[in-house]
This record gives C-alpha cells, structure tokens and sequence, in this order.
C-alpha cells in the first residue's frame, strides 16, 4: 500500500518533506506538485528525478484522481483555502502552520470538516513527534512527578534575519510552545501575560528581544516561557516540568564530549532543521501511515485552532502589557481523541 | 593575633558558628556567650569545653573588656537593638539575617554606622562566600556572556515545617535571592510582582506553595525567580544567567555517579547547612579576618536595608497581585564599596 | 527506483529488516524469504501482509529474477555458501555477522568478490552508522584530540543467558570493538593480550566475567577494552580516545533528566535494539541506497575477514594469558576505500 | 588546646602547609621552623608575621621543649632520619611523600615505632581526605555497586616540566594511586603490569607518556590505571569502579556551566593544587586533632612501607614488560586500624 501525495507549495519546507518521502521514509510517494512558480516546481521535479505531475494550481491537485492525500505547505494566507478544497475533496491533507491566519479561519476549517463527519486534517506541530519530548510526556503521564504545577521553558535562537519582525516571536516561534505545553499538560490555556526584560543590543530596532510569556492553565499550573531569538550560543531548546513530587527536564541532543582546552564540552545545535530533522521524519512518516488508515492521529484542526486564539490573546498581551485572558470555544467531542496519540 | 568574639544568641545557628570558631577556622576565639536560657548557655559552653565566660545580657557582653567583636545569633526582633549597641561600643558586629524586622530599624543602623564614621556591621548573607556563587560573579564581570538580560533562580525546599507561614516564603527564604541577585548584577531592584501558581498538596492549608517572583532592576534585568518549599525532591538552589551572548549556570554540588539498575544517578542535597557549609565557613573566616584589620569585607548594614525593603515590597505584591515599585534611599557613598569584596 | 530483497533466514534480526525495509526505509521491498522453518515464513509473511514469494532454500531466492539484492540473516555457519553464492549471482548481499565462522570462509569470499571484479558484499557492523560514533570519528579525524593514544573502551550487558559461553565474549560481543576501532583509527591491530578480573558472581560457571582486552595497533595505539556482561545495571557501552591534545567520549543516548527522592537522575537503556535502533535503519538504509547505485558503502567483506582474525587471536589470548601477535594477509588495493564511507 | 608545631624544610610544601596552619586552620601554630637556607627560613618567619623560632637543624627542632609535634617537608632523602628521631622524642610527625626513599628506610621506621608502642607517623596521602574519594569509599563500603571487580583510574596532568624523569611517574604521580585505590578496595596489590601505548610527541625523549599500569589485588581486583602527564587539556583525575551490580565514579569539580559559541562547557583544573586544597586543609585539621588527642587517623608508617615496595615492583614492571609480583611482608596488628578512618 502506498499514499501518492500533492504536495502544493515547494519552497524550502515544501522540498524538504518532497525529500524524506523520497529518500528517507516507507509508504508515501510524491506524485503531483504545484507552485506559484511553476519554472521552480519544474526544476525541482527535475532535480529529485520524481515522476510527478506539474500542477497549473492547488484546487486542480486537489481534485486530481491521481491525488491520495496533500500536503500544504505554500504562503500562509493560503493555507485555510487549500485545506478547505482538501476537506471538500474527502482527501487526508497535512498542513504546515498556520493552519488559518485568523481563529476564524481554523473554525471554518473546524467547522467543514465536523461536516464531513471524517478527520482529515493534521498540522504541522512536529514536536509532539520528538523523542525527548515524548519522553518527557510519558514521565509525566505516569506520574513520575506528580502533578505539574509549573513549566519553566525557553525557546533560544542563536540569532533571526532583520525581516523577522515583533509579532513573529509569537507566531512563528512560540507557537510551537503553545502547542506543546498544553499537549504535555493535558490542559487548556486561561491567560497570557508578556514581560519585557533588557532588551539586547543583537536585536534590530522594532524588535523587543527576549520577551517572557507567562501562560496559566485552567488547572492553574504556570507556563513560565522565555522567547530569545538573539542568543547568540545556538539553537536552544529547554523544557522543565516541576510536579508537586519533583522534576523533569527535556533531555539536550546528545553529543561527543570533548576535554580540550582546560575545557569540558559538549555542541550546541545551531539549527531547528538539524534538532527536530528525526521529529519531522517521525511526523510525516505517522501521517502516512494514519492516512493509509483513514485516520488522524496527530495535531488537528481544533489544535491549529486553539493555537490560533492563544497567539493572538498572546499579542494583545504583548501590546497591553496586562495579563490577558484566552477564550476558546468548548471543545467538541469530535476532537477529544487528539491529546492520546498512538503511539508512533 | 586572635579575635576575642562574644556570641549573643545560642540557638543552632548561634552553636553552629561557636563550633566552627572553635574546631576549623583560624584567628577565633569564642570568650563570651549570652542566651535568654542561661542554663542552655552554660550547658553548651561545657559541651564545646570553652573557656568563656557567661553574660547576664547581650548588652553586658558587648561591654565587656574582654569582648573585641560580637556576633547576633538571638531572636530576630532583638537583632537591632544589639547592633546598635555594638556600634555604640565601637566593635565589629557580625548580625544574622534580619538586620532588623523593618526597614526603619535597618536605616537607624545605617545612620548610626554612618555617625560613628566607620564600617562596624557584617550581615550573614552567605551565599556571597559560596564557591558557585563567587564563580558566577566572576564570569558574569568578565564578560564571559555579555549584559545580563534574565536571571532564571529556583529556591527549592524538601520541605517545611508546618510552622513555616505565608511570609516566610519571602522573608526568610526569597530573602537570599534578593541578596545575590543585586550582588551579583552590581544593580538594584526597581519592581516586583509575584504570581501564584497552582498549588501543590503538599503545603498546609495557609501557605501558596510555590510562587514565582518576578523582580526588575534599574538595568531592566529580569529576575524570574520560583520559591518552592516542598519540592520534595531535595535542596536545590538554581540560578541561571542569561547574557547578551551566552548563559552561565549555578554549579550543582559535586557528587559520586553511580550506574545502577538502568540509572544514572547523582545525589540531590536535602539540606541547606550542607549546601552552604563551605560558605559558612568562608564568611565568618573572612569577617574575623576583616575585623582584625578594622574592615567590613561582606555584606554591609546597606545591604541588609535594601533587603528589608525589597522584602516588604515583595510581601506587598504577594498580597495584591500587582506589580509594585521598590522604593530605596540613595545609597551613600560610605556604603559603596561593598560590591567589590576582596578575593576571600 | 526500487531495490527488490530476499532475505535469508527470518529469526528476529532477520525480522527486524524485513520490519524496517517494510515500514520505515525508502526505496526497498521485500519480495522474498526463505527460512529452514518454512512453516515459520509463510506465517511471518502473512503478519506483515507482504507480496513476497517463499522459496525452497537461499539459492533458488539468490538465482530468482524477481530478487535484486539479498540479506543473509540465517544460522552463522550458513552464511559463506550463500554470500558466495550472491557473489556467484552478481548480486549485492547484506551478511549479518560472522561474515564466516573462519577466517580462511572470510578469505574465499573476498577472493571471490575480487574474481568478480566488483565491491558486493556488506558485513553488518552497524556501529559505523550510529551518529555517536560517527561523530567521535569527525572529531578524530579533524584532529580535534590530536594522535589518538588510548582508546579506554566498554560493551556492557544487563545480563546474558546461560547459553552464553565463553568465547561468544569474543566472537559475540567485543567483535563490534574490534570492527569499530579499527574504523575510528583508520589502523590495523597487531597485537591482543586479555586479562581476567575478579569474577562477578552473577555469571555461570563457565563463564569468565568481566574481561580486559588490550590491542595495540600498527601506530602503537592501545585499544583498553572491557566486556562485561552481566553488569546488572544497563547496556552500556563506552568509548574514550585519549589524544595527544585531548579527550573525546562517545555520547550517552539522550534521556529525560528526572530530580526526585534526593536523586538527579538519567536512564540508562537494558538492550542493543533499543540501543542502535536509529544504526540499523542508518545501515540499510544506505545499503539499499549504494546497492541501487551498485556501490558498497559499508564494512566490506575485507572487514569481516579482519574481525575473524582478531577474534581468533582474541580467543588465543584469553586461553594462553600470553600477549598474542595478529598476522593479517596483507590489504589488496581492491579493499582501500573502506575507510573513508560516504556520508550517510 | 593547641598543637604548637615545628616544620623541618620550607620549600614549596612546607610554606603551603605553615599557610594554612596560621591562616585556615584550627587548634595548631607554627612555632618552630627550619631549613637547610637560614636566610630563607627568616625571610619566611617574617613574611607570615610568625612568631617562630628558627632551629640550626631538624634534631634541635625536634627536641625542643616548645615543639609538641613535627612536620617533615624537606628533601626527600632526609625523611627517615627526621621520622626516626621524631618517634625517638615520642612527638607526632607528619611527613610528606615519600615516608623513605627505599622500603628498608620504610620498615625501620614502621620498627621503630612499633617498638614505641604507639602510633606516632602519618605520611601525606591527602586523597583519603578528598570528599569526592570519601563518598566513593562511602558508596563501595555500603554495597552499593556490590563486590568491586575492575577500577578504571586516570592520573592526566597537563604537561610537567623536563627535569620529571622516567621514575617520577611512579614515584611522584602514581604513587597516589597506589595509595588511593587499596584504601578504597580494604585490599592489596599482589602483582603488577606497565604497558606503553603510543607516545606523544610532548614528551621530553627520556619519558615514556602515557602509560598504562595494571594492578591486581588480592581479591582479584583489576586497577586498571593510566598516567598522562603531558594530556594538555587540563589535571583531570578520574576514578571509576565497576562492582557487581553497578558503578560508582569519582566526581569532577563542580564548575559554572557556560553555554557560549555553540557550546556547553565547564572548566576543568590545571593544577593539583587547586583540585586537593580542600583535602590537604581537612588532613592537616585531622592530623592536629588527632595528634592533640595522642592518635593517628591518617595513613600510617606502614601505608607508607606499602606504597614505596609497590612503587618499587611498579618500576621493575615498567623496565621488563612483565607482570611483576608484588611482595609485602606481613601486616602486624599494630597497623590494623588504617584503613577505616575516623569520619574527618
């Protein structure tokens, strides 16, 4: 069995999951792809020695009976038509963040594929996927400390280009803490204030860099999360649980250590492509397998919806300064399952 | 030369000093003990086999002739009016934390300090004298990690008795972290709110358990700090410093690795005499040091009024929630050495 | 591109790469088996919903048109005659360990191989695809260390069952030292002495248990070699290279960090599988990769004729006590890239 | 009470040991000193503001009435008659490595003592006083890694000049391993083996570096010892016994963790004395104590016979390449009590 996949949108994210379904991955085999810039899609099909279909738009991959299942990763504004078209076509479609640019968005996305009766969206929360992630979860779920009553976490980059701009360290960046926090927690988000602190000279002027984003759950506990986008040292990415019985903490790549120098040492990644490349892998390879079965068992619509909100009550409370609160819909039963995925 | 020193005050901490004049440092001798319970006092002189006299008071004592410094080991609301008189007499005075209960007291001590022209008052914040600590300040004054920008600190208790009460988590717990955080920035605080997160079941019904405290400084540094009293896991103190460019980390304590039934282990401290053991013994070596040069190389009278101070404000924002200022005196220039301790 | 594989032999690692090509490498299929149990294969065929043929025995699957290239994962005294015979069919062929039960078996393969004119067969020392050696190798040969002097090394088990007898120390377990080391140090051993430690009481009565094993290489390097497997606490396995400028060790896999009752803890795994999971799919899935390019990009039949010479001298060692000399046939140029794999 | 001490020979050593006398430790004072340089020993006397006098010789020291008790820090060849005289006047003396230069001188003093009924030498191994050795000793004594089986050990300095010679790695570098490890195993040494890998191209030409040197106990036992004095990283003493059911590691110094340039790095130490200050401070304590109380806690005269006859067999393995028997006359009862020291 075998998932002939479109793939709409090929830039740098678009190729790199064409490649690990190429190269790397069982069971997924890119057939059709499309792009804004068709001369790009050709070289690119040309480059990998696909046997793929060219593509004159999303909507006529979409519908194309040679099409299992799509991947959407083109420019953001798109995305929400895409996956609506998908949804219509009772076809499986795997979409990068953001899922919808607005909360309304999502609830369109929410709300057609309740109608359809059927999951059939994942979004690309890769981090569910991550070993050490996982692993924290799993120490979590069995209770190894107790109820969680604060998360200390830090998302650090060794340093973003000057077209990252202020709401970026919300929506690109922390929205994979969003996702993840409430995740590990089995919880929903209630509040979200954001803190200033020094701002560094790395940063450009309309960027305040690092900010704190302190979120607290319905069942109270506090996400204490550092965003640092300018850090310099690497690509940095910390998670601490503290439970009313003790401590976990997310595990540092592992690495060669080296004494050298009157120095003990061990790498820091530079890169998310490189710390989260098995976590990818793993992502994609579960969402064949899952559409080979007619099912969803990563992130869904509701998550991208649910990510959606908090980052904009995140915003606001960036802007304001007061502590915010983050209202979401009630959760259909239709969604319940997304917190328990099988394992991969 | 030896420093004839007279304890007032022989509770354990009051015991714990004696034993350690008297069995590992050097230049120090114990000739003169007060204690409200006389009987204790002569009980415990005869156990350490001292040759000390035995005081009717702690005023007695400070007067006495054969007393060149004292140390303030007594109930905390007593500490003011000793190191008052300590003063008066012209003696070096080492006094445990608090300097006084409030703020006026500790500006009365200030002012009196001032008057007699001279640096007589040590307070017993002995985190300055640990090891860590002490190499934490050194990396951060070389630059090694650029400007602080955030401070990450964790105060972490096994536990607490049931007598521990809601101020406690400030006043005598937080209390160090006030200290060694503006130590360690060369800055003071400007602000602080403090956040409750869920609490754990672990504490009694009056005590939020734990709490983070997040402080500003004139530099725009942010201390985000977590007071945790039953952590249950041990005695961990945590404090991490995030630069401009790069992070340094607290030591943990060294410790045997053992590999044993599929861990890897290290052993956590349960309690802080152990902990800070060295830097007990660092500080009061150093202030009997000092004292026989006519110095103050610790932490100063100052240092215990801005402490008072911080900690008031940070029982205020506890109570409502809110973020509040911290308002202190201009510190005068008699105090302003105390930033730059000698190497101990 | 698809490279079409019959595998030899379905026992459990035999399984486990027909589970792997099956549901997690690219660009392989299985399209035969054949076993002494045929019973056995056709159920293993049937669990895993294949479209593979049965053959009768490994040479009707070796000749059969419909087979590409071929695993050998039978009984170790089978696995000559079928390498031979793949060599035979010109065709690529993956052999697990011992390439053959002697060192003169090694040494027909390789002649064959060399008849045929044409790199086809690949031994399964997966070790040279894990990313921890991999990346102790990088550091090596950047000069990070400088000359590697001392290699202090460990393979330790859990536990062994009683069928383990003594030589399988050597032929079973240090086997994978004497590939690797040789690869990280681009050497060949001369020399082999063993030493035998005080014995656990945990293994059986004809076991010797723990062993040291010391090589030394054409340059004088000592390999320091531990086995011991019965060392109750994980599998773990350890190596050090000391340099003329410094020290490199190989990375313990990654784990959650756990502080609870007084213990700062990591896990430490209990099997290979787990152990060098991500190294057995890195393995084939690069065979499969070089196979369709007709390349071999692993440890080459050469390799596996090294290993049963060292082993060999290894066994003599331990019998006579005596510092025991390896004579190798000399390397034809035929063999000489095999230290320098492509990057995986 | 106080110990007044007399020091024979104020080179380096013994300054260091006068220092911590007057300036760190309790109960002692240097009231005696001499030296073969006069001019020096009064230089010295005044730079420390002591008010010692200065003796013509050792023998006049060592009887004066003023002199309570001894420390021998002069040239290594004047140990035995310093020692031999002290037990004569019946005065406790402490004597830096070597006890005597041959195992004869060694057992004439351990003669001597016996015949004076009384405990009165303790010779300089100041491991036994490291804390991280001590909690090792702590976790072999308790069982918890069950019977120990191999020691791995690393004595690695990061160069040493050209006038350390051939000898000196035994005599003055391993000569702390053959102490350290028979303490921590209750157990002695019946043979030994030197092996020379590869050396570096820092080392002078007169000096085989690294080596290799196994023990064997009489339990069976392996130490499994390696001496690097030119490792150029850093002066890094490792320690790890495989027991059992587990293992337990010596633990390096606790250092500032600094995440900076893409790496994780702590410092490792350049020099002993900064890694053994804390164990010197506690062995001079314990000797005070100790001699104040008529006893010795440390390692006696027959430590010191010990290790000069393995140093010995160690030199004798080291210039044939055999494995060396090690023959130790037996223990008198009078030395039973060394090895399970009073807690410091």
């Amino acid at each position: 069995m075998e998932l002939k996949i479109g793939v709409i949108g090929i830039g740098a994210i678009g190729q790199d999951h064409m490649k690990r379904i190429t190269n790397t991955l069982s069971k997924g085999r890119v057939v059709a792809v499309t792009d804004v810039n068709r001369q790009q899609a050709k070289a690119i099909v040309d480059a990998f020695s696909l046997d793929a279909r060219i593509y004159e738009d999303g909507h006529q991959l979409i519908q194309s009976d040679e099409v299992d299942a799509v991947i959407v990763t083109s420019w953001g504004p798109t995305h929400e038509e895409y996956v609506l078209a998908a949804i219509e076509a009772n076809k499986p479609v795997f979409c990068e963040k953001p899922l919808a640019t607005t909360a309304e968005g999502c609830i369109r996305i929410v709300e057609a594929e309740m109608k359809k009766g059927k999951l059939l969206v994942q979004v690309g929360y890769m981090r569910r996927y991550d070993s050490g992630y996982r692993a924290l979860k799993q120490v979590l779920d069995e209770g190894q400390v107790g109820e969680p009553l604060i998360i200390h976490a830090a998302h650090r980059n060794q340093t973003v280009p000057d077209t990252y701009t202020g709401d970026m360290s919300i929506v690109d960046t922390f929205i994979h803490e969003i996702d993840v926090h409430r995740w590990l927690l089995n919880d929903e988000y209630v509040s979200v204030q954001v803190i200033a602190p020094k701002k560094t000279q790395q940063a450009a002027e309309h960027l305040q860099d690092p900010l704190i984003v302190i979120m607290k759950t319905q069942q109270g506990t506090i996400i204490n999360g550092e965003i640092f986008v300018h850090c310099q040292y690497g690509y940095d990415i910390q998670c601490q649980i503290v439970g009313e019985n003790g401590m976990a903490s997310l595990p540092d790549p592992a690495s060669v250590v080296l004494h050298s120098q009157a120095t003990r040492s061990t790498n820091i990644l530079t890169d998310w492509q490189h710390r989260f490349k098995a976590a990818y892998d793993e992502e994609l390879q579960d969402w064949i397998n899952s559409s080979l079965k007619g099912e969803v068992n990563g992130p869904t619509a509701w998550d991208g919806y649910v990510a959606a909100v908090t980052a904009d009550a995140c915003l606001k409370a960036k802007a304001t300064g007061e502590t915010t609160p983050i209202h979401l819909q009630e959760r259909p039963a239709f969604y319940h399952q997304s917190f328990v995925p099988e394992k991969v």
